[in-house]
Order: structure tokens, then C-alpha cells, then sequence
């Protein structure tokens, strides 16, 4: 019923006339009562025709010829028009094409390069630090041009990782201030969001990445294609071992005057035993691993060798998990099923198939809202997508699943489904270099990231040195860590209590340390009462520090998605700019570097939640407070819109385009490749 | 000073207005003379401008307004069907847009499938043959529908591999004549001739291959992922390995009515050790798997851990072999080194380049005529590719190919290139199953391929029963082995010599039997005389298998190219269509089965030529005979549009261009992916 719902919602744009001759492709497949054709509605004195088919031949006689001359006048108009429009049409984009190659006929170069002026610094580092490992003072391409060499002299910039956070950075500093190094075991950023329609062939994986090259290209930065191992804060120096696959893997250090933490996160196991069977989706390899097991299983189900009780273990795709990564690859794997399986598999194949999501809560989508869980439930239902829920992962195995749910009397039962593609799609966790630098910091204790401050400074590290964003990292809610300042700063008449016009004061510098406690703190008056235990009109600091303590509590932390990172590398981006800007002044204050630096430049961050989209099969649903919507193609076509303007270059957002055509036309690629 | 010609050629097409925006991206690399602007041309009596731009401020005083008017009116003119044509093209896109998005609305489907009928064969097949393995009598689709019912009847036609000689069948088959069954070990037929591109990233992998599931299905066809090994040719039992990664390799019997040998080859060694180092260029996954390689190098190149020798070995490119696929790749490396290289690496990882192409012969491109050889290694010592030719590779390490040369006095000499990355595209040799089915029929004597006839059908094994084509097969060039045949045929008087009028005869039926001896058989009259040793006008047999031994060697081989197994594949749909139209014919005369069955219906296997073409980096050489050319940028974009012409889907085609364009306007993808 939703899904047909969904379907009208294409009906209700207007029609084209082009749209008479979709339906060929399909046919017979919608009966829906439509209104009788034009021609039949635009004569009404015209006998009803048997034929039910416009007489297209000019020749034949007709005792009602007015109308008729009408009707062929203006069918020879629109013709006309119509030619005419498609010869402009294709002159034009002969010139476009005719421009292209031209471009294209310029991009061959012939030029030879000699005689590279190189450091010998850059040619064989020194060897220093802890370990005694090579230095990596100057970088291979720092003398080539004098653009680059001006750089040398800027404060080194230091961004680890190479996914959201890093790339609002890059996209947002100004060039010509730092002198940038981005570490990456990745030579290219991916949009994680599409992964899971990458997983089942809708887009390809070459449009969702981009090179980090190319985007470090206009800072002049340079790319090392290695891995953050080791941090030594007292001598500024970031360990990382290469990542090259040919050669052996060796390790240096890189110095540097600001270091971003930008690596993302691992996933969490939640202790479940026999993770190696399962899928995981934050890279394009492992959207291309999906891909190549789907298919395959899909190939060895059509193979005569498989008996019928494999075959459906073969057909059989768990998904654990049901937040968006999980529901929208249950939904894309669905849609391959669906859309091209059918049509060149044996059909037996599609009918075997079966899609589980295993989810932990009472709904899938949980952080959505509650329209939104039920919409999405009922198309899972509608397209048979078994919703196993609450239930709990016990353990993966290489045939199957085990999964406990807990009965009416509250005893727990343990359930297997035997399958042969598990993906895990469960929470966060540090990966080993967070999890590095959280260990060499003691007041760090956060288990699942860095915990920073507003100003995303590392918590414990030099002040304006060290920063994390994104999965890596997670802003302090603490605000009773600040009781000292606050009261010092709040506590004009240094009585050791905190009045209301006091209380007033410290609010306002609350909000300005933790930014996230603003909506906690909207009714002033009440919380000052409520914690006011001898209504004596004044907050001891006993009170006060009940009242912080509880007021952080109740603070949620940003969720662990890409538009978090992508903000707090943009405000961080902007951030360093105006330092450098300001570079002369702050000197001159003495606060280039140390505390207040950064308050100096900027404000604190501030998250603006835009919204959260999912896909689910054919369908898509938006939670974005009061405008949130949910429906069917044209919600979907809304979703594909929205990541369309989102993308990192003009390059994937022209192949992304190119995909969804291919897929509509020809349909998705089942090379098992 | 090739290459400067080559340019020049794309100078000598008239050039459109738009022609000046597009060096804009290229600054002053060019200095050729070019002429002064339209302008300065039009108006020789204004005085020379200083600043040398021209003068588009409209309100800026003139002396000389009337000629002004004219060329503001032009201006104005030409400036008002610029934006015509700018807006009805827009209009037009808009139309192709809507369609495309109306037409993709309606490939999103609901349709539920349920009770899909399937034969308990299918599902559980029987056992039998000499191995006592499950006999695949019914498919899993083969009652899903009424057509596929009816096929089952049909004679099973089973073809082994999925490259060009498939396909050719596979395009020519008429539907509902064959029940087909293709088995690959891959899913996919692969465009080959373009791998050498994809290995740079010039086009995408994905843009060369087309799912063979899309290309049987127009015949209603069955995919086996699977490889063949054996074959019993008594009970017409084909043994295949079941390939699907997951789940373990079972091996089944494919029955079939008539097979057809279409698996191509794998690369000769020539006895050299050490090609496990080596990349070869067979297959999606080698281009894939060379491109990382080489962006590996680039990357750990651009690492300050590595030293300066380790550098340019990494940066070192070897290529063993001198044909058509060994100077492409090293062409397309260049071009990746020359294009993309240059502006996202530092300088230096260009610089230490080098690129080395090993030929046993005195030239490269050996089968291509000299001036095409001439003009390839010119071209190639103009981008300083190294040519070392003749030499003959001694094995490949790890980090080195050692290669020997003889000097003057004939010794030889062994020299040694520290490389990371080496490919090896010599010469041909039989895969496994070819070796197999060789070994089976004592009369199979050839090293590299299976013997075929003319009809290529595979010698030794039953009439009609077993075809070879491409790659895994040779046609039979022996003519002296059907002596008794010919002199039965020929010999009217029945003599036991054969006069002149006889030798005629006998000649056309050479042509009919072996039509590759045609060209040998040019001068009738001077081939008789010359083997008539005692003159006695007519050839005694020893005499005349003398004759017949010599004409055969002098027949070469037909190449092991794209070309010649589609032809091949071609030749055999159409063959088994005609065979299949004419079964009751065919039937009513006992010719249904055995000699002369195929004889009945259509001539030998006649290979047309069309030329040879290979790209060499920015320009391509086509060797087409009398009509043969080379050059620079205008040859490669007609090198490109006959590859562009050749391909297999609609898809494909499409997605082709689309990667030339992607390369043109944001060049060469560099992710390690």
C-alpha cells in the first residue's frame, strides 16, 4: 500500500507529452484509471472510436473537418516546432562538443622537466627525536617553484586523515598562510554516504572519491601516503609509517606547528564474537568487497551444483544494525533484487532471496522521529525486508548468525539464520592512533574518541596545537570542570555565592564555553530556583556545583556523522585563516601562540543541524524538525539532489549524474567485478 | 620535432571563435606565429594598439566610428544568435532531461514473483559419465516461462569462454534456434584492445566490459561461472570447475549437441624465469591491478623515506615485448607521467622517469610496415622512451629485469634495469583446457592452439561436433594432407598424373578446402612448370605432394588477434543459424549430423583483414595497406573513434566517451583504487 502511494506521488507531476511513450518499456503494468487522451477530450463532437486510437492519417475522409483541420494545424505546428528544437538543439551541442574537443586537443603536453632544484634535506632527512627516526624537515617538492619556497617559511600545518573533516579544512583554508601536510593511508577522500548504493553497483566507486592531490593542489599542500602511528607533543613531532604496499613499510617523523586529528573511527564490536565474517562499509573497498560477494552469491545460486538448502543461505543477507548505513543497504541490496536480478538471473533466484535487519531498539532509524521510523517500517513490510526487533547479535559465524531475543516471560532465546553476507553496521570506536593519543594524555578518559573543548583543542595537549574533529574526536559536556572560572569570573561581589543577577552573568559565559549547553539552559529563572535548596536567592557553591554537574548531564554529545566533521573542519579551516591573517597582530599581543589564542580569532564551535536523510528502497524519508517529509520517487529524487549538491568536486558530482542515467537506462552493472 | 608536427596538425583544422578561450588553460606554452586577431586584420587603417588587447568598452570614444558600427553591429548580431542557440539548447536539454528522468521513474519495480516452476533435475541433478559427476540435463530457468519451455527441446549449444570469438556468436545467433549455454570463469566479456588504457586510468575498467548475462539474454541464454577442463567427446560431456569464490569448487557435466572452444590463451614464458614479478595484460583485473601498482611507485616515490636510487627504481617502467599491446602500454605510461603526473606530484617523481620497452626483434610493431615502425620509434625517442632492441629478456627479480645483447662480434652480453614494475606481452600459448582437448586427439600436433579446418571445426573430434575459434585454435595450413582427396577429385582421366586442365581443377578445390593458400596460389601456370621436373607437362604424384608440402608453408598463420576470432565467432553464428533454418532440409537428406553437414550449408572460413592500428601516446599509426597512416592528435582521436565503433553495448559506448571527456576536462583519476 505505502509503495503505491509511493508510485502515485510520479503521477501527480504534471505530464509532458513526451510521457506517453515511457510506459512502452513497462507494459501493462499500471492500470490506474488515467483520463481519457487529449484527443479524445478536446472533441467531444467526435463519435467515441473503437480503435481508441488517434487517426494519424491525413488522407482519410472525415465528415467533421474543422475540428479536424484544427487538430492537424496545430499537430503540424507542434511538429514543426518540435523539429525545429531538435535541430537547434543538436547544433548546439555540436558547438559544445566541438568545444570540448577542442579543450581536449590542448590537454596533451609535450614539455620535459630537468634539473628539479631539491633540499638535500628532502633527499636524506636527518634523524632525531625519541626514537631516533628520519626528520622531515623539507619536502621533496618545497624548492620547485618560488611559490613553494615562500611556504617553507609558514608554520606547518599537519592534518591527519583524509575524510570529511580534512577536506572542509582544505576546502576553507586560505592559500599562501600554512604550509600544509596531509597524512593519509588514502590517496583520495570518498563520500561515505553513497557507499551503500556503491555497494550494490547503483553508482560506481570511482565517483564517490576524489583525489586528495587534486584538492591540496590549490594550498600547494603535500600528500604523504602514510599512517599516524605516534604522537611526541613536547617536540612537536607526529610519527607515521608508510603505506605504500611495494616496499617495506618505514617510519619518520613529520614536525609540525598545528596538527589536525582527522583519521574517523573503526567499528564498535560490542564484544560480539566472529566480526571477520562480517562486512563493514566505511571505505570504497569495502562497498567493493559487498559488491563482488553479492554478486557472487548470486552467480553460485544460479549454478545447477547448489542444492536448494545452500541456495537460500547463498540468497540470504543479514544486515546488523538499523541505523541509515544499514537500512539504506538493505534497501539498495532490495532494489539490485528487484530491478536487475529479476531480469537476467534465473527467477528462482529472486524468489529465494531474503533480507534481515537485525536492530538492538524497539524501531530501525531510531534517531529519526517517530513518523518517520513507522514509514519506514511499513515499506520494509511492503517489500518484504524481515525487521528482526529488539534483538542482540550473539555471534557471526561463516554460515550464519546468532541472534537472542527475549520472550514475553523476559527469558532470552537464541535464533540463527544461516547466510553468507553479514554487514556490520553498529556504532564507533577509536581507532588505534585516537586511541594512542588518548592514552599519552591523562585527562583524557572518553572511551569511544578524543574528548576536545569548544574551540576543538585537544583536552591536555599544548594549547593551539593540537585539534580533533569528526568521529575522532567528541566536544566536552562537562561544565562542571569550569565551576573555578566560572564563579571567578560570574561572582562580582567575591561573596563565594552566586546571586541571580550573578546567575545571569554565568549563564552567558556557559553558553560561550560550552555552546552545546544553550538549549539545557533556556529557562534561567527556573534552574536557578530549582537547585536553590535554601531559597536564599543565592547558589552556594555546593549548589552551583549540583546544578553544572546535572546540566552536563543532560547534553548529548554530536552524533558521529559526516556533516559534524564537515563543520568542524570548515569552522577550523576558517579559523586558522583568520589567525593568519592576523597573524602580525596576535604577535604584537604576544598571543600567536598559548591560551586565548584561538578566543582571540574566533568564537567557539557552534553545530547547526541541517537535517537527517535516508534512503529506503525507492523511497526517502527527511527529518528535518518541522519541514521533515517522507515519500516515494520524488522524495528520492529530493535525496539524490540533496548528496548531488553536497559533492566535493565538479568531477564526481558530473559522474554521480552520469550514474543514475546509466542505471536508468541500462540498469545496474552485474559484472562480478 | 615529431610531436611539434604532430600539433601542428590540429592547427590545420579551421578554427571556431571558441578556439581562443581554450589556451587560456594552457598560458603561453605555444609561441608558433600565429596571425594577428581578427580585429587588428579587420581594420588596417586604425592605428596598432600598445596594449594589445582589444578595445570592448562600448562607450569609449572612437575616430573611426562608422567601420566601428559595423563590427559592434556584428557584435550585437552575432552576440544575439550565441544566445539563441545557448537558449533553445538549454530548452533542449531540458526536454532530453525530463524524458530521461520520466523514462527512469519508470524502472523502479514493485513486481512480487512467487511458485517460479523448476525441474527436479535442475534442482537435483543426476549423476553419470566416466567421473560419476551430476549431469546437467534441465537449468534452473529453463520452465520459467513458455519461450524458455520450448528452448529446452532445441539443440544444446554450449560455448566455452566469453571473449570476442563469443560474442561474435553470440551477436549472430538468430533466438529460439539454440538452447545456449556459455561458461566463463568470468561474468563479463572484456573490450581488450582498450586495456592498455584502463591500466593508466585514460578510461575506466568498467567501461570495457559488458555483462555476458545482458548479452545472452536476447537468446534466452544460460551463464555457467564456471571453467572448463575436460571434455568427453563419446558421450558429448563437457566437465566444468565451478568458479564462484565463495562456498568450494564442485565440477559438473555440461551435456551438450555442439561446442564451441572459444577460451583464448595465456602468455608464453619463452623459458624465462621469474614472470610470476610480471604483470601481463589479459584481463580487467591485470589493468587493475597494474594501475595500482602504478600509482603505488608514484606515492612511494613522493616519500622522503626513499632514497634517490630506490626512487628511480621505482619510477623505472619495464615493458617485454615490442607488438601492439607492449608500445601502447608504454605510451599510456608516458602520457599518465606527461598529463597528470607532472601537475599533482613533485617535480622530481617526473623527472626520475623512465620508461624501457625490451624487443627481440630489430624494430618494434614488427608486423606493422617500416614506415610505421620508423615513425613509432621516432616518436618514442622523441618522448625518451627507451628502446632496447634486439635483446632478449633473461629472467625478471624482484627489483630487476636482467636482458642480454649481442655486440659486434656476436657475444653475448648481459645487462640488468633495477625496476618495480614490468610487463610481459609476448607471443601466445595454450591455457589449460586448450592443452587438455589437444592431448585428447592424437591428430592434434600443434604447440600453441588446436588444430581447426576450414570450417573450424576441431580436427580429430566428431564432424560437427566441436568447433575452436580465436585465440585457442589455428586453422590447419597443411594442404599436402589431403592429397588422396585432391587427386581423387581432380584426376578426370583417372591417370594417376594430374595434366594441366586437371591441376586447374585441382586448384579451385585447394581454394574451397584451404582458403588461406589462395594468395600462394597466385601464377597457376608458373607453379605447375616449376614442379613439372621432367617436363612432361603433368604431375606425378610425388611430384604433385612436393608441390603441395612447399605451398603449404609458405601459408601463414592467421594472428592471434581481437580481430580474427570475431570474425571467426561471426562466421559461426551465422553458420549455425543457416544450419538451424535448414534442419528439416537438412534432416530429409541424412546431413543433419557428420561430414558434410556444414559444407551443406555454408563455404569455409574466410578471414577479410581490416587493417591493424595502435596508439603511441598522443598519436597512432594505422596500418591499412595501401591505404596506411600515422600522426599526431587527429590519428588518435580516429585510432579512438574505431575502437568507439567496435563496441559491444550501446553501454559501453556510451560510457567510453564519457571517460575521454572525464579525462579531457579534470584529467586522469590518481586514486590508488
Amino acid at each position: 500500500m505505502l509503495a503505491s502511494a509511493a508510485r502515485r506521488a510520479v503521477f501527480r507531476v504534471p505530464c509532458p507529452p513526451l510521457c506517453s511513450r515511457a510506459p512502452a518499456s513497462q507494459p501493462a503494468r499500471f492500470n490506474l484509471p488515467l483520463r481519457p487522451p487529449v484527443w479524445q477530450r478536446t472533441f467531444t463532437t467526435s463519435p467515441p472510436r473503437l480503435d481508441n486510437q488517434p487517426n494519424t492519417d491525413p488522407s482519410s475522409p472525415s465528415p467533421l473537418s474543422p475540428p479536424k483541420r484544427t487538430f492537424r494545424r496545430t499537430l503540424g505546428t507542434a511538429l514543426k516546432y518540435s523539429l525545429y528544437l531538435a535541430g537547434t538543439t543538436a547544433v548546439g551541442a555540436g558547438v559544445i562538443l566541438s568545444a570540448i574537443f577542442l579543450h581536449d586537443a590542448f590537454t596533451y603536453s609535450d614539455e620535459h622537466i630537468e634539473g628539479v632544484p631539491v633540499s638535500p634535506l628532502a633527499l636524506k632527512p636527518e634523524r632525531g627525536g625519541p626514537k631516533n627516526l628520519p626528520i622531515l624537515q623539507r619536502y621533496l617538492g618545497d624548492f620547485e617553484d618560488t611559490i613553494n619556497t615562500q611556504l617553507v617559511e609558514k608554520p606547518h600545518l599537519v592534518i591527519v586523515g583524509g575524510g570529511w573533516g580534512a577536506v572542509g579544512i582544505l576546502k576553507t583554508l586560505r592559500p599562501g598562510d600554512y604550509h600544509v601536510t596531509v597524512i593519509s593511508p588514502e590517496t583520495y577522500t570518498t563520500f561515505t554516504p553513497l557507499l551503500p548504493s556503491a555497494a550494490v553497483g547503483t553508482v560506481q566507486v570511482r565517483s564517490l572519491v576524489e583525489p586528495l592531490r587534486k584538492i591540496i593542489a590549490r594550498l600547494r599542500g603535500h600528500l604523504l601516503n602514510a599512517r599516524a602511528v605516534d604522537l611526541v607533543m613536547s617536540e612537536r613531532l607526529l610519527e607515521v609509517e608508510t603505506a605504500c604496499t611495494n616496499g617495506h613499510p618505514q617510519r619518520i617523523y613529520v614536525p609540525y606547528d598545528k596538527l589536525v586529528i582527522a583519521v574517523g573511527s573503526t567499528s564498535s564490536t560490542h564484544g560480539v564474537k566472529g566480526l571477520e565474517h562480517c562486512f563493514q562499509l566505511k571505505t570504497v573497498t569495502d562497498a567493493r568487497m559487498m559488491r563482488q560477494r553479492i554478486l557472487d552469491n548470486f552467480e553460485a545460486a544460479a549454478l545447477p551444483t547448489t542444492s536448494p538448502e545452500e541456495r537460500r543461505r547463498l540468497l540470504s543477507f543479514v544486515v546488523c544494525g538499523g541505523g541509515p548505513t544499514g537500512i539504506e543497504a538493505a534497501a539498495e541490496i532490495f532494489d539490485l533484487c528487484q530491478e536487475d536480478v529479476m531480469r537476467y538471473f534465473p527467477k528462482i533466484c529472486r524468489e529465494e532471496v531474503s533480507i534481515h535487519v537485525i536492530q538492538s531498539r524497539e524501531h530501525i532509524l531510531n534517531t529519526y522521529s517517530e513518523a518517520i521510523q513507522n514509514y519506514a517500517e511499513g515499506k520494509f513490510l511492503h517489500d518484504r525486508i524481515d525487521l528482526i526487533k529488539p534483538a542482540r547479535v550473539a555471534a557471526v559465524y561463516e554460515d550464519r548468525v546468532e541472534y537472542t531475543t527475549k520472550d514475553a516471560d523476559g527469558k532470552t532465546q537464541t535464533h540463527a539464520i544461516p547466510a553468507n553476507f553479514v554487514l556490520w553496521s553498529t556504532g564507533i570506536a577509536m581507532n588505534p592512533f585516537t586511541e594512542r593519543v588518548s592514552n599519552l594524555l591523562p585527562n583524557q578518559v572518553h572511551k569511544k574518541a578524543i574528548e576536545v573543548d569548544a574551540h576543538l583543542r585537544v583536552k591536555g595537549a599544548p594549547v593551539g596545537e593540537v585539534y580533533a574533529i569528526g568521529d575522532a574526536s567528541t566536544i566536552e559536556t562537562s561544565v562542571v570542570s569550569y565551576l573555578l572560572e566560572l564563579v571567578d569570573e560570574a561572582d562580582r561581589n567575591k561573596d563565594g555565592k552566586i546571586d541571580f543577577d550573578e546567575w545571569e552573568i554565568m549563564v552567558h559565559r556557559i553558553k560561550h564555553r560550552v555552546p552545546m549547553a544553550e538549549s539545557a539552559l533556556g529557562e534561567v529563572r527556573e534552574l536557578f530556583n530549582a537547585y536553590d535548596k535554601d531559597s536564599d536567592d543565592a547558589l552556594t557553591l555546593n549548589e552551583l556545583a549540583v546544578l553544572l554537574q546535572e546540566l552536563g548531564n543532560k547534553i548529548t554529545a554530536l552524533p558521529a556523522t559526516a556533516q559534524v566533521a564537515s563543520q568542524q573542519g570548515k569552522y577550523l579551516g576558517r579559523k586558522l585563516t583568520k589567525h593568519a591573517k592576523q597573524r602580525d597582530i596576535l604577535a604584537e599581543n604576544g598571543m600567536l601562540w598559548g591560551p586565548g589564542s584561538d578566543e582571540a580569532v574566533t568564537g567557539p564551535f557552534r553545530y547547526l543541524h541541517l537535517g537527517s536523510l535516508a534512503y529506503i528502497g525507492n523511497a526517502a524519508v527527511f527529518d528535518l524538525g518541522k519541514l521533515s517529509f517522507m515519500g516515494g520517487l520524488v522524495a528520492m529524487y529530493a535525496w539524490r539532489s540533496v548528496y548531488w549538491s553536497e559533492q566535493v568536486s565538479s568531477r564526481t558530482r558530473a559522474l554521480l549524474m552520469i550514474d543514475w542515467i546509466v542505471r536508468g537506462v541500462w540498469g545496474r552493472d552485474l559484472s562480478k567485478l
